[in-house]
């Protein structure tokens, strides 16, 4: 068994959305699972110095642009939410707190989240509509608010943080296969191209 | 006839050097023509407060890592330079120099200037090294170096870098497809569907 692809996200990355969409149809076609992996953008831009391609206007009006075509040519239902970014730690604990019962648990709330903030402006950030969500997704939504409030919850998304920092991701979303970095939804290609056949020819 | 594909670029970009060995190909296979612009890139960084992705040590790594990958990828020779990046003024005021006679062989001199950077390390900011390219490139290097320190030139250039700012140009390469903006040398596969079928579906 090969193994499994590391998908570095955050929930309040809209390309990180259109990746989760694809990533685990893509593994699955070349023999691979996929480890799913929250993460807060915002910890690993205080340590690279980087800032959200929205703090730019010029690079903002793009990306809102980029972000509704690529996920059109995706075939992905997107809208842009507002507002835009929202704090993702509440969502991203919750997430660690069903991973460590049942990884697959954890991959479909990552699933029921982005879409409910890409697509109807759920905001993930604030605490009624998150329970709300809870709710809907099937799980207990006051387990969830109290653990996304557990200092156990808390260092499992810390410690997550620092790994991918550890681990040079410093945007999202973020793959590895091998140890090999693929930075970005738009790296969907070369991904596919490296699971199939590894380096491409000529690559040092 | 429909309009030709506007290709922005600048000589010390590797992505923009990639993209250089594919568009006219990409066009050619959909009717078009390229309308080649050079530009500096930092002068477009001075009015959005961005900066060269290679001034973020983690990005700086994986951005060598990438483009190795993706030029290999695109099956395009290509090398790291060192120094990197260069200053572009004098090979781009040579590139408006030529084009203001004929396009054709401002591209042949952009072709040359890339690929001598990007895979023999020829430094563009220095005179006697670019002035033996521009001899290579079977150019009149003194009159090329003349071409350089000229006004007029420095004109050229500078308006070209404030109608690329004016587009909403923040990056390198920048194409636009009847209007339509695409960045980066990795939306190659969406502006080829553009180019295509147009909009994809969905798209609002």
């Amino acid at each position: 068994m090969r193994a499994p692809i590391e998908f570095w996200f955050d929930f309040s990355s809209p390309y990180s959305y259109i990746a989760s969409e694809w990533i685990d149809a893509v593994a699955a076609r070349h023999g691979r699972t996929v480890n799913w992996r929250a993460m807060l953008l915002g910890a690993s831009f205080q340590v690279s110095g980087l800032q959200p391609p929205i703090n730019f206007p010029m690079k903002r009006e793009y990306l809102v642009r980029d972000v509704l075509r690529s996920a059109a040519f995706a075939g992905v239902p997107a809208r842009m939410p507002s507002p835009f970014p929202v704090a993702t730690q509440f969502v991203a604990r919750v997430f660690y707190w069903l991973q460590a019962e049942d990884p697959a648990r954890a991959v479909a709330w990552a699933h029921a989240a982005l879409r409910a903030y890409f697509t109807r402006n759920v905001d993930l950030s604030d605490a009624p509509q998150l329970k709300a969500l809870c709710h809907e997704a099937g799980l207990d939504a006051d387990a969830a608010e109290a653990a996304w409030s557990d200092p156990a919850w808390k260092l499992a998304l810390k410690t997550a943080n620092e790994q991918a920092i550890a681990a040079g991701v410093f945007g999202a979303p973020f793959f590895f296969v091998d140890g090999e970095p693929f930075w970005g939804n738009d790296r969907q290609a070369q991904l596919e191209a490296w699971l199939a056949a590894g380096p491409p020819r000529g690559l040092a």
